[in-house]
């Protein structure tokens, strides 16, 4: 063990000291919280804390930093762009214990929860108070994950990702410091942004520890319908047409044929197997009329068959709950693979061309690879399901990525709409953001000079 | 002249040498480079320079920098807490010449403008597309300015703010090299959030010469409404329950009895002088209906008199106009006075309270002082009018500012909605944020070393 690896030991030990059974250096503890949902190589942590008070994330802070020993924060691992992978060893921090839903404003429509808290779990807990929370990655994710990572995911296109739905947060910062980033108005010049410093900041500035989020009230009205187009091309030009008209649709996502095929296989759903989109409209019963019959217009234009409509509730939440499955459902494709999700977002007028050469793309590369996508943004994933120890075809899937991303750039789009950059990216920023990406770095070196938190992510120093 | 004041002379030489007649020390266009439309102090520059190009704002910013000269970016200069007031002397970067629209990108509702594009001017322009912008502080400022104070005003409610309709950014930094922050996505995931970093850096982080924004279809019907209530509480307990309730109103502005005064006197209204909301509904013409409906509703309980409906454009523009000129309707109010406007944000639920204390706290004062806000977001605005030689009411109007802050603050608010830090409320920050405001301030060291970029605002260092 080096000197750096030395001074690891130290810091485990005093936090064994201090945290007892809730520090844990077990392999299989360690090896989930180094391993998320994608294909990256995933990397263990030497250790794994479990803080349950700000207070105690804190003293974690400072004994990691008192020994130089790497912090990585964790929620409950579903990221994809390798985000928790501990590439220089040191510390995860598991925020899972801190899960309490702290304050509900129901008047303000906001509430600050504990970072550890799902999103799942917070609408649990709304229930009552005729609230929700919008924004939903597939995965059941914790509030400070999604935070750390800027997510969105199907309603972002209506509500917007966690950068419009966070009002503000607490982080400890590398030097053991605890700060909160705004108030409770809805507004605020008050100064640099700070809370948009942290959203997206992939845990490599500070311990995020709780957030104040955004609510909205349940609208009156819900209703969810499925259609399906001759091919992509119609489909997707259903979407941008429809954005185009500026119908507050809330999510309007795309399930190439290849996705609706293993859509169907794991959640037993009988739809057709051809490229269709799954639709949200929410509002009064009069507007949502309305914008049923807008889009059901757009959508004739555009050869769309039969609306399958759901407005119960259950039947609409295995709609939606087959949507956020789709990663899990492309793994069992074909069984023991890895998925390399990818995600990639284009202005929208870009996004027929863009989704339409991809697929070409795809065809040509031979590899197996649905699309499915946040369209209405013009944000679309490409989950390249693949065999982790054929190095051909690793090569193979990481040279389409590659196309991908330049291809988005190209048309003025970002390399990752949502999934982040974790260290899978890492080198996509620059083709992007040019020298740009050396002012991400002076802001990484000027929070946590001695390179601390989540090292080797976003920016490497 | 001290030696720092001898590289001002040096760099001010060389500019001239460059930009011949652009490059003006004449004492009356430096005069009003430094002031201001608020009652702080206003600092002349050493010197106003007016680039025409992003090339030309790089070899201004290496001048000065070469010559440690502070660097002051001027858009239109009606900034409210003393953004433009060369605190240290330096030169004022007047980004008037650079006024271009660069490109509509109306299938993708966006469009990039020069920074010195104004609000109005970019409407005018894009008035055939159907396609509009919705953000507008009362004056007619320039996007560039409108950025880096984070400007809001009356349609915030339904829009957002500079903050939600900024896409990306392109500035030149303090080092003279240029960069932009993002494309054109809709979304991003990759990496730090530098256009938020901008937007609402007051100019002390570079100089912003380019700017993309978000569009938005101009809606199918547009209504107006003017209403009274028996007094303040009724009319702000409408605002509240209808901000509960959810209604997607896309203006709702409050104005006490005596800014109505003012109005009517300024802009010859002839409306009743009480405590009166202006209203906008947008939407198809069902959904405004609703809109109104549920409205017309809420403010019936509050006893809400006739609402006086203005559905053609331009008795709507007359009602804008109207509550745009609020500030200067105030100054005419008392000949030769000077209006120092400040704004804070609380909560929704505690704005009744926070407007009710204010009222009974400006009685208190006699000070003349009307209340005017965006009060759907819980921001609004004390215009207090008084004379700047007169010491004894100045002292009594920072109380009374000191204590609104105070009071905004302890409910959970911002010391500014909108107006931005400046050097009026710098000492305002560390009572709302505690010690994020050194996070600020390690921010403005990584960016600005050598603090040449507007010194003296938002954070000293």
């Amino acid at each position: 063990m080096d000197g750096a690896g030395a001074q690891v030991q130290t810091a485990i030990d005093v936090l064994k000291q201090r945290f007892g059974d809730r520090l844990t250096t077990n392999d299989t503890i360690r090896a989930r919280h180094g391993t998320d949902e994608s294909y990256h190589a995933p990397m263990a942590p030497d250790a794994v804390v479990f803080p349950q008070t700000p207070e105690e994330v804190i003293e974690i802070v400072e004994i990691c930093r008192d020994h130089k020993t790497p912090i990585i924060p964790f929620g409950v691992g579903t990221s994809l762009e390798g985000h928790i992978a501990a590439l220089e060893g040191g510390v995860s921090v598991d925020l899972g214990q801190m899960n309490k839903v702290l304050e509900v404003n129901a008047e303000d429509l906001d509430v600050t929860v504990e970072a550890g808290v799902t999103r799942k779990q917070l609408n649990e807990y709304l229930r009552d108070t005729g609230l929700f929370f919008p924004i939903d990655p597939g995965a059941d994710a914790t509030i400070g994950g999604m935070t750390a990572t800027r997510a969105s995911g199907t309603n972002a296109v209506r509500y917007g990702t966690m950068r419009e739905n966070v009002l503000s947060l607490g982080v400890v910062l590398p030097d053991g410091r605890y700060v909160r980033t705004g108030k409770r108005a809805r507004k605020s010049s008050a100064g640099y942004d700070l809370t948009r410093m942290f959203v997206g900041s992939e845990g490599t500035l500070g311990v995020i520890t709780d957030i104040t989020l955004r609510l909205y009230g349940i609208p009156e009205t819900i209703s969810s319908a499925v259609c399906t187009y001759p091919n992509v091309d119609d489909a997707v030009n259903t979407v941008i047409l429809t954005i185009q008209s500026g119908v507050p649709i809330s999510r309007i996502e795309l399930i190439d044929e290849v996705q609706m095929q293993a859509l169907n296989k794991f959640s037993d759903l009988g739809y057709a197997e051809r490229p269709t989109l799954f639709f949200e409209f929410h509002g009064t019963e009069a507007g949502v009329a309305e914008q049923i019959e807008s889009v059901r217009a757009i959508s004739d234009e555009f050869g769309g068959a039969d609306f399958a409509w759901a407005s119960k509730a259950e039947d609409r939440s295995k709609i939606w709950q087959a949507r956020h499955d789709a990663h899990y459902a492309n793994m069992q494709l074909r069984p023991g693979a890895k998925a390399w999700p990818t995600d990639v977002c284009v202005p929208i007028s870009r996004l027929a061309d863009c989704i339409a050469e991809t697929r070409k793309d795809i065809e040509e590369s031979g590899l197996l690879a649905p699309i499915v996508g946040h369209v209405g943004d013009g944000n679309f994933h490409v989950d390249m399901v693949l065999d982790p120890d054929d190095a051909e075809e690793v090569a193979r899937a990481a040279a389409l990525n590659d196309r991908l991303v330049a291809r988005a750039q190209a048309m003025d789009g970002t390399c990752t709409g949502e999934h982040g950059v974790g260290y899978g990216k890492i080198d996509k920023l620059a083709g992007e953001l040019g020298e740009a990406v050396d002012v991400m770095r002076s802001l990484k070196q000027a929070i946590d000079p001695n390179n601390l938190m989540n090292p080797g992510k976003i920016v490497r120093l």
